[in-house]
């Protein structure tokens, strides 16, 4: 059996990926086995560690391919996987087949879309002008900081800079084809902190109740509209997600008020602007803001990328992809900075939860899509 | 050494009562000692014990003196304390006088005021025409559910019912004799709930924030104004006094919130009628109001009653004193249901405080109004 003579192993790819215990952070055995399967396609490999505990360390892998000149094509993804839980059918880490799936984590997020990388690769025989990238990761169901950033870091010394980037998120909701994301919506947490000073209830004058300002904060943000979306994002949303004073006594006004607010938000802004006007309002009141930005929103606009990917799920699937920029955050959202980037993978239905399980015929159509796409990205 | 012959036992009379430990609820000892003091003066002493743990078991004492037809006026007091606390000078239950003042738990609140009583009865060697009583229990610094209402049963069932009262309480302020109190504003706590679905931040359509709901409803109760207040309360007042989600994710929309209002509120109003009120707010955005209340609102209208108290104050003290409906709730509020009630007593400087004192004059001074006031509500 030879990787590259036939599409057919990526089951077998598969299997091997998630026989790898890999919870998040990852590294190790997951990346041997894929590195020893790239190998032999001619793709050189750079494995790489970074950071430290609690977060870290983190293996990322680059792997890349350059044949004469011609456009560059990085996939790209993640080999951690979120812990299993207990309630399995069979054993997470033990992939096994029943019926028409394969069952284990990360059969669908993402070690399955990874299989059909290089099950892709393996079925492209000839060669075609340009360079192939993989950018796969460790740290994505983390925290996110010692994993694709380092990775962009890491092509940069090595002279790579992708032209175009498909990222094997489980992007697929009803069947397999259904969605492609050419966006995402930014994410940001707001902290809101109100002060006053303590006092009784029955003698109000000597104190100074934080929590009828932090109110009023509130409901000037929860009055706020911050856009009516756009042609490709819905409407930016600010959720209040948690109030916090912790006074037992109830003849005490308290001393401070907290809440925290959660904004996903579209391309017409950027978590600093947010993170600005929520501090204005909360200062108003003499709230104090801290916040967290997850991540800024990015959006590759309906084109030539977009395009070729739906050409690719039509021709294999016959399915018409719906081009989408709802749902969380993923690593596209750090990839764009380099160049056009969508996502488009497995059916998301048993992502993160217990008995995950992808189609065999998934599986094997998606590889279609992946060489279909590989192809004419680079011309061929 | 008789308890009738001199005013000047008021010192030894406090001494013996805070010799007694009787952090609420308080039962024994201090009673059987207060017992004994009223015997000799011609008093029939009641004493019974009602009531379970946690708030009890509770002990109440009745004594009564009646000399033919006339008004039957009333001491009202406690003999339970709060705890003491860690860090005192001397022992909280071993009196100690240092310079001019006796320390000791309950020095001012408010066995140095019963102690008055005695002795203010001890100087009152004739026949006065009426009834006298005193209405003590070891209930008034905990929930009050034993106390004083079991108290109001007990006279009732004696066919006894005063005619004027004045409770002991510490209400001077600067100095003994510049407040009486003739009126208490009511107090109740309600808890807001709202109840809504959680959900994931990313997918706000698929739940149903509490937090939105729950800021407008405050809003809207700290929006209002109850009232202005009137000639002998100041305005009804609104604290909110904690919020509360327990929400620790910030990528989720929670499924309840909650908050507390303390409502502390003058004579225009009931506590029935706000909870109705704030009921009615929290219903229009699906919140749902529980309510405890601690106390109505009293009144005694300014006149004979705080006539006849002021101008004793002013007689042996030469200080005018002010009518007052501020601080919090006393057992006035039950005994305002029988008959006219002030409250009057010591210096409140040190109440409820480490190194509780009571100055030897002020005891001295109290036990001369006090006696003053009852010989002249006698007709005497
Ligand atoms: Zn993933
Ligand atoms: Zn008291």
């Amino acid at each position: 059996m030879s990787m590259t003579s036939t599409n057919a192993d990526v089951v077998d790819i598969a299997r091997r990926l998630i026989a790898c215990p890999s919870v998040t952070p990852a590294r190790g055995e997951v990346f041997a086995v894929l590195e020893a399967m790239l190998v032999p396609l001619g793709f050189t490999v750079d494995r790489f560690v970074v950071g430290e505990a609690p977060d870290g360390p983190v293996e990322n892998l680059l792997a890349w391919r350059t044949t004469g000149a011609g456009p560059h094509f990085a996939f790209a993804g993640h080999l951690d996987v979120v812990p299993p839980g207990n309630g399995w059918t069979s054993d997470p880490f033990t992939p096994e087949l029943r019926g028409d799936l394969l069952y284990g984590r990360g059969a669908v997020d993402m070690k399955g879309s990874i299989a059909a990388f290089v099950a892709a690769l393996g079925g492209i025989s000839e060669e075609l002008p340009g360079t192939i990238s993989l950018i796969i990761t460790g740290d994505e169901e983390g925290p996110a900081v010692y994993g694709t950033l380092a990775l962009m870091d890491r092509m940069a010394a090595h002279g790579l800079r992708p032209d175009l980037c498909l990222v094997g998120e489980p992007t697929s909701s009803q069947r397999l084809g259904d969605v492609i994301k050419i966006g995402r919506r930014g994410s940001v947490n707001m902290w809101i902190r109100v002060d006053g000073a303590q006092g009784h209830v029955a003698y109000p004058h000597l104190a100074d109740n934080p929590i009828p300002r932090l109110v009023r904060i509130l409901a000037a943000i929860d009055a706020l509209v911050l856009d009516k979306g756009n042609d490709w994002f819905q409407p930016s949303n600010i959720e209040i997600t948690d109030l916090d004073v912790g006074n037992p006594a109830t003849n005490v006004i308290p001393a401070a008020a907290n809440a925290r607010i959660s904004i996903r938000f579209n391309d017409l802004h950027s978590g600093a602007e947010l993170i600005e006007r929520i501090s204005a309002i909360a200062a108003a009141e003499g709230g104090i803001v801290t916040a967290k930005i997850s991540g800024e929103p990015f959006l590759t606009e309906p084109g030539a990328l977009s395009d070729l990917v739906a050409g690719a799920i039509r021709e294999v699937t016959g399915v018409e992809a719906e081009l989408s920029t709802t749902g969380g955050t993923s690593d596209a959202r750090f990839l764009s900075r380099l160049c056009a980037v969508v996502e488009f993978g497995l059916n998301n239905a048993t992502m993160h939860k217990l008995d995950e399980a992808v189609a065999v015929q998934d599986l094997q159509d998606l590889t279609r899509i992946y060489e279909l796409v590989v192809r004419r990205a680079l011309g061929g």
